[in-house]
C-alpha cells in the first residue's frame, strides 16, 4: 500500500463539505490562513476550501513538496503570483460548478432592471402606487464578455428566454455555438453600443483588467445595463461609477468590486440604479457537495496518475477550452 | 358607402394610441367615465381604452345601439356584470399581447426570491456586505394556474428556463403541449404542497374567486413563493397576508390587489418577504401599437362581417380556446 497523501486544507472557519470521506484517502491537515505556512510544510496537495482567503503567496517558502493546488472557485486570479506560475505545481479550479448559478443571477439582474423591480420596491417602502411601463427581454441584446463555461452557460440561457446573444473573446469568430458571433476583446468599443445588455463575465487576467473602461463606456447606449460576475477589476470601477452617477449608463448589477468586501466609503452602495450583491452570483445551496466531489474525483485522477480535469493554463490564467 | 360606425372610446385622460387612423374609419367620440352616459347614445362600439376605469354599468341604460365592446386588456371580470352577460352586445379583448411581458415579469419574480434579491437590496441600503447561498430555478417545481394564453405563454418561458412545470385548469388531463400534466382546480390543496413556487394566472370567475384560501396556504411548503398577476381576488389576501407574516409561505410578488391602488393601510406594503408592483405585469413599453392594432382589425373584421377575434365567451368569463 502506498503512502496516503498529505493534503493541506485551508478552511478559515468553513466547515468543510466531505471531510470525512476526504479523511479516509489522506492524511488531511485542516489550518486557517495564519497556520498555513506551517501545516503546508510537506504536503502534496493544497486544497483552498475558503476561496476568498488569502496567504498562499506569504507562505509558498514552505510549499516545497507541493504537487497540486485545487481552488473550489472559478476564478483563479488571485494565485497568479510568479512564484506559482513559474512552479510545476498543477492548479486546479471548480470549472462547471458555477455555471448555472452564475447564468441565473446574471438573468436575475437583467430582469431586474428590464422590469424595473428597483422601482417597484421604492414605491413600496413608500407605499406608492405608481404604474409604470416596462421593457421585455425578448428579442433585447446582450453582448456576453467571456466564452468560457460560464459566459457560454449564461448565453444559452439567455438565448433560451429569446435575447439576442453575442459574445466577446480572445479571437473574433462567427458560428460559435452557444454565442453565434464572437468579437475581438480589443473591439469592444467598437462593438459596445449595439447592445442593450453587457454582461462581464470573463476571467481577470493582464489582457481583461479594466476592459469595461472610459472608452467602451462611452459608446454604450445610455439606456444600457452592465453585469459585472467575473471579477471587479475587469471595470475601471470609478468610470463606471461616475458614469451610473452622470447617467452615461442606465444601471448596473455588481456581484464583484475592486476591493472586496465593498468599503462603506464607495459611491456605488447609494446609487439608485446599481444592484449590490455581495459576491455571489455562484453560490446555490446545492453546491456544496458538488465542489466536494469534483475535488474528490481529481484526487483520484491524481492518485492513480490518470489525468486530472480542469487544470489551469498558468499562462493564460484559467482553464483553456 | 355604409355610414361610418360610431365608436366611443372611453380614454380617461390616457391618450389614445392610433386615434387618427381610427378616426378614418369610424366617427370616434373620446370620454372620461364622467361623460359616457352622455357619448354612448347611438354608439355601435364602445372602445375600453381606459380599461382601468368604471362606469359602464352605470352608463348602460344609454347602450341600446350598442353592438361590441372591446377591452384592451386581458381580463373582464369587471365587464360580467348581469345586464350585459344577458345582452347580445358582442365582448373582446386583447388576448395574446399581454402574454409575454407577464410571463417574463413571472420569471423576473421567480429570479427575484430564487436569488433573494429582497435581502441583497435590504443589505446595500445599509451598505453591508454579508453573503448568502441562493437557489436555482433550473429543475425547481411551479404549479401555474391559468391555463388560457397567459399561463401557456409563461408555462413555456419557465420550461425554457429549465423548471419542471406543470398546470392548473378547469378539468384535469395530461400530454397538455405546454404543461403535460394539468391538475384539476378542485385539487389545488390536494397537490399545492408538490411545487416551490405557485403561480395565478386565471382569469377571475366565480368558480376561481378566492381559489388561494387557507386551505392551499395550509397546503403549501413554508419556503413556497406565491406569485399573482392575474386579480387580487383569486386570493383571500387577509389569510395570504397572515401565511405571510407568520412564515407558513416564504414569499410572495403581488402585482394585483382585492383593491387597487393597494390602500396604504394594507399590511402587505411592509412585508419584507413580499414585493409589490401596481399592476403592471402586463405594461412593456412596446405595446400600445400592438393594442391599437388589435382593435384595428377586429374592427375591420367587424365591418366586413367576417369572424372576430378574441370574443369573450361570457358564460365562462374569458376567451375559451
Amino acid at each position: 500500500m502506498q503512502p496516503q497523501p498529505v493534503i493541506t486544507v485551508l478552511a478559515g472557519n468553513k466547515p468543510v463539505t466531505g471531510l470525512c470521506e476526504l479523511q479516509r484517502e489522506a492524511e488531511v491537515r485542516v489550518t486557517d490562513a495564519a497556520g498555513l505556512p506551517h501545516a503546508l510544510a510537506g504536503a502534496d496537495i493544497l486544497y483552498l476550501w475558503d476561496f476568498f482567503a488569502d496567504g498562499v503567496r506569504r507562505a509558498w517558502p514552505a510549499a516545497g513538496s507541493l504537487q497540486w493546488i485545487h481552488v473550489p472557485a472559478a476564478g483563479v486570479d488571485k494565485l497568479m503570483f510568479p512564484e506559482l506560475v513559474a512552479s510545476d505545481v498543477v492548479l486546479t479550479n471548480a470549472r462547471g460548478v458555477f455555471d448555472r448559478p452564475m447564468a441565473e443571477h446574471v438573468l436575475a439582474a437583467l430582469l431586474h432592471f428590464a422590469k424595473n423591480f428597483g422601482r417597484a420596491l421604492a414605491q413600496q417602502q413608500q407605499k406608492q402606487w405608481n404604474r409604470y411601463a416596462t421593457s421585455d427581454l425578448a428579442g433585447a441584446s446582450v453582448l456576453v464578455a467571456g466564452t468560457g463555461s460560464i459566459g457560454r452557460c449564461t448565453a444559452r440561457l439567455l438565448t433560451a428566454v429569446g435575447m439576442q446573444v453575442q459574445g466577446l473573446g480572445r479571437t473574433a469568430r462567427t458560428g460559435d455555438p452557444d454565442f453565434g458571433t464572437v468579437h475581438a476583446s480589443a473591439d469592444f468599443a467598437a462593438v459596445a453600443g449595439n447592445f442593450d445588455y453587457v454582461v462581464l463575465a470573463a476571467p481577470l487576467t493582464p489582457a481583461s483588467r479594466g476592459m469595461l473602461g472610459r472608452e467602451v463606456l462611452a459608446a454604450l447606449k445610455p439606456t444600457a445595463v452592465v453585469i459585472n460576475v467575473g471579477r471587479g477589476a475587469l471595470a475601471d470601477e470609478a468610470a463606471l461609477e461616475e458614469a451610473l452617477r452622470t447617467g452615461q449608463l442606465a444601471g448596473a448589477a455588481l456581484d464583484v468590486f475592486e476591493t472586496e468586501p465593498l468599503p462603506e466609503s464607495s459611491g456605488l452602495w447609494a446609487l439608485e440604479n446599481v444592484l449590490i450583491t455581495p459576491h455571489l452570483s455562484g453560490d446555490a445551496t446545492h453546491q456544496l457537495p458538488l465542489l466536494a466531489q469534483q475535488f474528490a474525483d481529481n484526487l483520484a485522477a491524481w492518485k492513480s496518475g490518470r489525468p486530472m480535469m480542469n487544470v489551469v493554463d498558468k499562462k493564460l490564467g484559467f482553464v483553456a477550452s
